[in-house]
């Protein structure tokens, strides 16, 4: 194989964004051979745009068995982000799926055992991972400079939208066709980064979330989330998509130091001793343990999708390692659901969490919605349909 | 009047400050006359560095009935801020303690009750307000600049102390002696400016203390805590005495704008319309409400425990108002009671919670520490004895 032959299913704002890049060459050794969407205005629309060579299909289906791609990009609602990533794989391409990497971790299991099942690639767009910024931190943490976790801390307010972006699509923010809000669209990546970057998953999670507060939707627009740690650390993850200014601050403290992101900017300050053995040593009574600023230097581009678009294609190469691995898409997945489950049973949740329990619970809320009958019937009932595009 | 004659009752860390800024004329219209103590040996300590003429009392009734002092600051472990200052007050004295303002609300509302009988003034030392950036937050708050408040951050993590400094008293960070820990005995000025700075009590609190997690204490010296204001508001309030590098961050959000408080730097960001008003009228999908950063101007002198005792006594001059007003002490106590009590009983609280409760569940935890006999004794039997010097 010379050049990855790619498809993308669901034309809406990011898959048409994808077809942009592939389609414009943007992506070395990849080329954009089929497109395909259920609602004819939005291929049409498209088609427009592209090539005449390039396939339009009515259905993810007729993509996949077409033989006219080598990998498929999944870009539609999130219920449909699993059954399309499996049905992919088990037609013998690779699949990159859009984040989330579902709705709910019984569904995220399911594409994990096919994608393990496969010998073909699975990748979820974790753009941000490729942010230089994130990844330093991400090594820091990996090489042990600031020793043992203690606390996160990480406010993610900059995900603004007003009730007209929610009034732009049916399926938006309703239990039925998202299965969530901030959780579920627009944080996902910092939920991803909230455990990739420390290299650790919490062990318990109390969440706040509070539905429709400031939007006149029935999901969650504002989250405050308190975790702990196996290792006995503790955090706290707040988000919301009603904050104008919105702030993007990511706090870690180790025993050895403190790392601070704060909008795209990153200090490290680095213990001279741990601080729990200053803790033990020390018979001062007062005074603290000494430390000092450590310069950073932070390099590389930040590449975001054309970043994992490129990762992939040279993957499936077999050029290099795949950065962004799709079952890692089940850990953030798990924390948005904890943080619903601990919020509609108003108690801690202990992770891992009972799957089923948090699918019946979830589905409490499609029955209960005003926006129940078109939503039901695309979430149950996903032969040849998978929904419109996304975001 | 000319000059306000001081009583200093508790001549430990804080308690021998005072005495010192007294009698070397740090105090404008201020002169120290006497000084108590129950521990003879702190009580001869201090004698050696100050002025012969000053008088030394074993018990703060003595220097309450010596006919020597206008006013006394009360510096002793917190238990006895209370008894004191009513004591004081009968007594006809003007009564400074220092914070916070008692252990428990029953006990913090029985000195209220008796302020509100006095004609004397009762102060709190909340030294921290004297800072002029706190004054500057507090008053663009009060003048509506950030119109409703949204959110609130706090991150006050800079309280570190060694187990070394846990070791150098018998009374520290016991439920008897302390009655608490970071919470009583650090942290209650930003419990005080967390309310006093955005003009708004929380409604309900959902707090996780952990006791005795990074030192051998049995009190709480990590805590994060939810909380949620009348107006919808929710915020979170994060403390510890084991962090290093510590932070100190206060970021407050409005529909109007947002201010961030970071290590005594202030950056106010402040939108062209309501967060509120653009959601209501945005048809654009994404896009946010325009803001620009608000250059502010600080003025003033970080005055401190010098600041307070200077207003404390020209407010008992009759020359200015009271600015720290003991009575509202009771805010900072019923925040650190209602963290307890929400992590004892494992659930949400909501204020105002049952006074009468928290005290049994405190002295649960009294009765139940090995640290009691001594402690219980202090607590239970003020009767000649108010305990030896705080911090």
């Amino acid at each position: 194989m010379d050049k990855v032959r790619f498809g993308v299913i669901g034309v809406g704002n990011m898959g048409s964004g994808h077809c942009k890049m592939l389609s414009e060459g943007v992506i070395k050794d990849a080329v954009l051979t089929a497109i395909a969407d259920v609602n004819p205005v939005k291929l049409a629309m498209q088609k427009e745009n592209l090539d005449y060579s390039i396939a339009c299909f009515n259905t993810a289906e007729e993509l996949f068995a077409s033989g006219l791609c080598d990998a498929a990009i999944v870009a539609t609602p999130h219920y449909f982000h699993p059954p399309l990533v499996i049905k992919g794989l088990q037609a013998g391409l690779h699949m990159l799926s859009e984040k989330p990497a579902g709705v709910y971790t019984r569904q995220v299991k399911e594409m994990n055992a096919a994608a393990e099942k496969s010998d073909r690639l699975f990748a979820i767009m974790f753009n941000q991972r490729t942010n230089p910024v994130y990844k330093k931190m991400h090594q820091l943490i990996a090489d042990g400079e600031l020793g043992e976790i203690k606390r996160t801390s990480m406010i993610i307010t900059n995900w603004y939208r007003s009730q007209s972006y929610y009034d732009s699509g049916a399926w938006r923010a309703t239990w039925a066709g998202e299965g969530g809000g901030v959780l579920y669209n627009q944080a996902p990546h910092n939920l991803d980064l909230f455990q990739w970057i420390t290299g650790m998953m919490p062990s318990s999670v109390h969440a706040f979330c509070h539905f429709g507060k400031w939007h006149d939707i029935e999901v969650e627009d504002d989250v405050s989330a308190y975790v702990e740690y196996p290792n006995g650390a503790t955090g706290t993850f707040i988000t919301s998509t009603a904050d104008a200014p919105g702030t993007n601050r990511f706090e870690i403290l180790g025993d050895k130091g403190r790392l601070i992101y704060d909008s795209d900017t990153l200090s490290f300050r680095k213990l001279e001793m741990s601080e729990r053995a200053f803790n033990a040593a020390s018979t001062t009574g007062f005074g603290e343990p000494p430390s000092a600023e450590v310069p950073l230097t932070i390099e590389g581009d930040n590449s975001q999708h054309r970043g994992v678009l490129t990762n992939f294609t040279q993957a499936i190469l077999g050029n290099e390692p795949l950065n962004t691995s799709g079952v890692e898409g089940i850990k953030g997945v798990t924390l948005a659901n904890a943080m619903h489950l601990s919020t509609w049973l108003n108690k801690t949740i202990e992770l891992p969490f009972d799957d089923d329990l948090f699918y019946s619970e979830l589905q409490k809320r499609v029955a209960a919605s005003p926006k129940t009958a078109k939503g039901t019937d695309k979430v149950l009932n996903i032969e040849g349909t998978f929904g419109g595009a996304k975001k």
